[in-house]
C-alpha cells in the first residue's frame, strides 16, 4: 500500500522545488513528482518547506536530565562531568527507558528522524552485568521504537578512567558501570546483543534500528584496544564513533603519555576512514586536520554542546576543505533543535573568521541530513529521492520566526517549535506540531524527576521504580 | 482599580520565590506577597516562572525583513549592509508602520516588554524632509503602541557616509535619507518631535514612550559633532546610544584618521558615562575596556547578531569586571528571542574562555532586564518590586524544552516559544502564547513582502501603499 504527500516546497537533491508530490511504499520513497500546483485528493497536504529527515549523529540521551540544572556555580567541563556521573549512577533499565523515550520524542518533535546513541551505561552501578547483559541497550531500542525515531545504537567500549601522564587510570567508582573490562568482553557482549537485535531485521518490518560501535575516547580506551575496536567495526561493517579532542586537557594527557595527538594515535591504530566518525574534533593541529581529511573521516560537530560546555570552536571549514565530511549532533541536549546546530556550525565559523557564508545553505543541510545518516550507517537516508528511506520533516513558513524568509533559507530562521510534521519510514510521528505520544513535556518532567530525585510541582519524587532485575534504584545503590 | 496575578514562581530581587501574588495599580506594582500557596479567586493564575519584563536595548526594526534572505552568497558584514540599504530605500512611513508593528509584536510574543529603537531612517529617499519631518518616528511610536511594547525612540544623528583615511565621506545616495545635515538641524528636528511626543506624557495615560538620542557611530558622526550630540543628551537628560567597534575596519579607519580608538575618541568628546550605551563593543583594547568601566558606561551586546554578521566575540566579562554595565539587544533580528541573547552572552564567553558560569544566572537576568531598562531611560522597570513598572513575562515549565529544568535556571532552557503571558504596564498583551493582535506571522509576512517586493504564496506583492504624503513608494523612488 502506498501513501502520498503534497509539499508546498520540498528540498530535493537538485534544490528547492515548489509543488512536490512524494509517494511512499514499504517505508521508502517510491516516486517524486515536482511541478504539482495542487495536491491530489488522497495526498496529505504539507504547507511550508519539507526537508529530508534530520540526523542527530551524537546523543547521550540521559544527559537531557541536566538541562537547566548545572549553571549555578560556574566550573568547567570537568565539574559538569561530575554532575553527569551523578545522573548516570541513578539509571536503571526501567528509568532509562522512560527517560530515553521522552528525550527521543523531544528529538522527533524538533525534526530529528534518526539518532546515534553513544551508549556506555551498560552495567549495574557496581560494574556487574544485568541478568540480560544488554538490558540498558534494549531499553534504548524500545525507547526509540516508542518515540518513532530511527536508532543507531553505538555500543561503546569504555575501559579506563582517564589518561594521566603515567598511563591509564582504573575506572573510578562512578565509571564502573560503563566498563566491560577489556575489548574481548565488550565484543562478546556485542555478539550477544546481535541476537536480540535480529527482531529488527533489515529486510522486513519497520527496520528502525542499526548497530554501530564506539570507542569512548583515547582517555578511556588505551592504544592497542583502540585498534581492536576499530577491527571489530570493520569486521562487522558497522560505523565506528569516538570522542576526539573535545578539551585541551585530552591533548595534553595524550602528548604526555603517547607523545602524539589523539588524532595521530587514531591514525596509528588504523581507526580513521570514511566509516569512522570523530565527535567534536575541537582542538586540532594542521597535521590532524590533514589526516582526518585525507582519510575522509566524518567529523561530528555539536555546536550547542560545544558552547554550553566551554569546549571551544573547532576547525569545521578547514576540515571540510581537507576532505572530511561533517555531521551534527546535539550530544548533551542542552538544546534539542537541529536548526540551532546547523546555525551553530555556520555562526561559530563566522565568529572566528569575520566572514559570512562559511558554508553554503546546501552544505549545512547536507551536514544535518545525508552526512549524518551516512555517519550512522544509513547510507540510504537523509535525501528526498526515489529509493531513499521515507523520512521527512515539514517546517511552517507562517510563524513569527519563519515569516518572510526565503523558503530555501528556512534553516537559518526556523526553530524546533516550527516543525509541524515528521514522517519516519512513511509513518507520521508528528502532526500539527504534536507527537503521537501526546504531552512530551510531561513525559520528560516525570522521567527527569525520577533520575534527579527532584520533587515538587514540576516533577514527581523518585518513585523507587524497579528495574529489569526487580531491584529498586535504592537497592542498586547500596554497597 | 487594581488587578492581581498569582505566580507559581516569580523572580524577585531577592531570588526566585514560589507562590507570589503581584497586585498592580495604575500601571505599577502596588504590592508583592510571597508564600501564597494558592491563588485568590480574583487572581489571574500564572503557571511557570514569572520574570521581570525583558528589555531589547538595541533594535533596527526594519532589519527583520532580511531574516533568512541573506545567506545565499557568502560575503561580509559590509555586503550584508548593502542588502540592508536596499530595504531601507523602500520604506515609507506607512510601510514602516506595518513592518515595525509586526516586528514589535514578535518581540512581545518572545517576552520583550521594552525596545530601544535606534532610528535613523528619517527622511525621503532623496534626503528631503517629509511634510511632518518626524513622520517615520511617529510611525514607530504608533507601531509600538499597537504592539503593546514600551518604546524608547533613540533618534539618531547620522551625518557622514563613512570614515576613510582622508576624513569623512559624504552620505552615499542610499544613506541620504538618514541624514539631517548637521547636529543643529538634527537637534531642531528632535525639538519638533518633542511636541508630538507630548501626547504620551509621563504622568498620565499609558506612558509607553520615552525619548533618547543616538550618534550612529564614529564612522557616521565626526569629532566635534559627537560631543555636540552628547551635549544634547545631557541637556535633555536622555539616554545616549552609539555603535562602537562592531567591526575591525571601524577601528582601522579611526586610527588612520584620528590616531586613536573609537572608544578613546568618545572619551575625548565626553560622550562616555552611565547615561551612555555603547552597542557591540566587540573589538576593544585593554585601555578601551578600562575607560568604559571607569565611566560606568553601559555596553549593549547583541550576541545573535554578532554571530550572524561575523562581528566576533566582545570582552563582556572583562567589561563587567572593569565596572561597565551590560545590556542586551536583538539588533538586526536574525533571531528575536531574549533567552537566546542571554545564553549567547554567556556561551560566547564560554567558547573563548574554556570555562562555564562566566556570568551568574542573576547577572544574566539583570543584563536582560533592569540594566536594559536603565539603558533606555526607564530606571523604574525590569524588576519585580513595589513601585516598579508592572511589566512581567511568564515562561512555562512544561514544554519539551523547559521540562525538568530548575525554575531559577529557566533562561538557560527556554525559547521565545515558551512564553505564555506578557503583561506591560499592567495590561495583558500576550495570553496563552498568543498576541492580542492575532496572527503575528501573517502580519510579518505581509509587511515584509511589501518592503522586499516578494510575492507568491508567502507574501503579498508590493501593493504600492501610499505614505503619509500620499505618494506611493514607486513614486518616491523616481528620480
Amino acid at each position: 500500500m502506498s501513501r502520498s504527500w503534497w509539499c508546498e516546497y520540498a528540498s530535493l537533491p537538485t534544490g528547492l522545488a515548489p509543488g512536490v508530490r512524494i509517494t511512499v511504499s514499504a517505508g521508502r520513497i517510491h516516486a517524486i513528482e515536482s511541478g504539482c500546483a495542487v495536491p491530489q485528493s488522497a495526498d496529505v497536504r504539507l504547507d511550508g518547506v519539507t526537508l529530508p529527515g534530520l540526523a542527530n549523529a551524537h546523543s547521550h540521551a540521559f544527559h537531557r536530565a541536566l538541562r537547566g540544572r548545572t549553571h549555578g556555580g560556574g566550573g568547567t567541563f570537568w565539574t559538569w562531568r561530575q554532575a553527569m556521573y551523578a545522573v548516570a549512577a541513578r539509571l536503571t533499565p526501567a528509568l532509562y527507558l522512560d527517560l530515553a523515550r521522552s528525550v527521543y520524542a523531544e528529538m522527533v518533535l524538533a525534526g530529528y528522524t534518526v539518532v546515534g546513541e553513544f551508549h556506555y551505561v551498560h552495567h549495574r552501578p557496581d560494574g556487574t552485568a544485568y541478568e540480560d547483559p544488554n538490558a540498558m541497550g534494549r531499553a534504548l531500542v524500545q525507547a526509540a521504537a516508542d518515540a518513532g525515531i530511527r536508532l543507531t545504537l553505538l555500543d561503546t567500549c569504555y575501559l579506563a578512567g582517564g589518561l594521566a601522564g603515567a598511563g591509564h587510570e582504573p575506572l573510578a567508582p562512578e565509571q564502573r558501570r560503563f566498563g566491560d573490562g577489556d575489548v574481548a568482553a565488550w565484543a562478546h557482549r556485542a555478539d550477544a546483543r546481535w541476537d536480540w537485535i535480529e527482531c529488527y531485521p533489515d529486510t522486513r518490518g519497520p527496520n528502525r534500528v542499526r548497530l554501530g560501535v564506539a570507542a569512548h575516547s583515547v582517555r578511556a580506551v588505551p592504544k592497542g584496544a583502540l585498534g581492536a575496536v576499530a577491527d571489530v567495526a570493520r569486521d562487522r561493517r558497522m560505523p565506528l564513533h569516538i570522542h576526539l579532542s573535545e578539551q585541551p586537557a585530552e591533548n595534553v594527557a595524550c602528548a604526555d603519555h603517547y607523545g602524539c595527538t589523539p588524532t595521530e594515535l587514531l591514525a596509528a591504530e588504523a581507526a580513521l576512514g570514511p566509516g569512522t566518525t570523530v565527535v567534536h574534533a575541537t582542538h586540532l593541529t594542521p597535521t590532524d586536520i590533514a589526516a582526518l581529511g585525507q582519510t575522509e573521516t566524518v567529523a561530528c560537530f555539536c555546536p550547542t554542546t560545544e558552547r554550553d560546555l566551554a569546549d571551544g570552536i573547532g576547525p569545521a571549514r578547514a576540515l571540510a576543505d581537507a576532505g572530511a565530511a561533517l555531521a551534527l549532533g546535539s550530544d548533551q541536549h542542552a538544546v534539542v533543535d537541529p536548526f540551532e546546530e546547523l546555525r551553530g556550525l555556520e555562526s561559530h565559523e563566522r565568529l572566528i573568521s569575520g566572514r559570512r557564508g562559511r558554508f553554503s545553505p546546501a552544505e549545512l543541510l547536507q551536514a544535518g541530513t545525508s552526512a549524518g545518516y551516512r555517519s550512522l550507517g544509513w547510507d540510504d537516508g537523509g535525501r528526498l529521492e526515489v529509493g531513499a528511506l521515507a523520512d521527512f520533516v515539514t517546517v511552517g513558513l507562517g510563524s513569527a520566526r519563519t515569516a518572510g524568509c526565503l523558503p530555501d533559507q528556512i534553516p537559518y530562521a526556523a526553530s524546533a517549535a516550527d516543525v509541524t510534521t515528521v514522517v519516519v519510514g512513511g509513518e507520521t510521528v508528528v502532526s500539527g506540531g504534536a507527537h503521537r505520544l501526546g504531552d512530551v513535556g510531561g513525559l520528560l518532567a516525570r522521567a527527569i524527576a525520577a533520575v534527579t530525585g527532584a520533587d515538587g510541582q514540576h516533577g514527581h519524587a523518585s518513585r523507587g521504580t524497579t528495574d529489569a532485575d526487580g531491584m529498586t534504584e535504592t537497592d542498586r545503590r547500596r554497597p
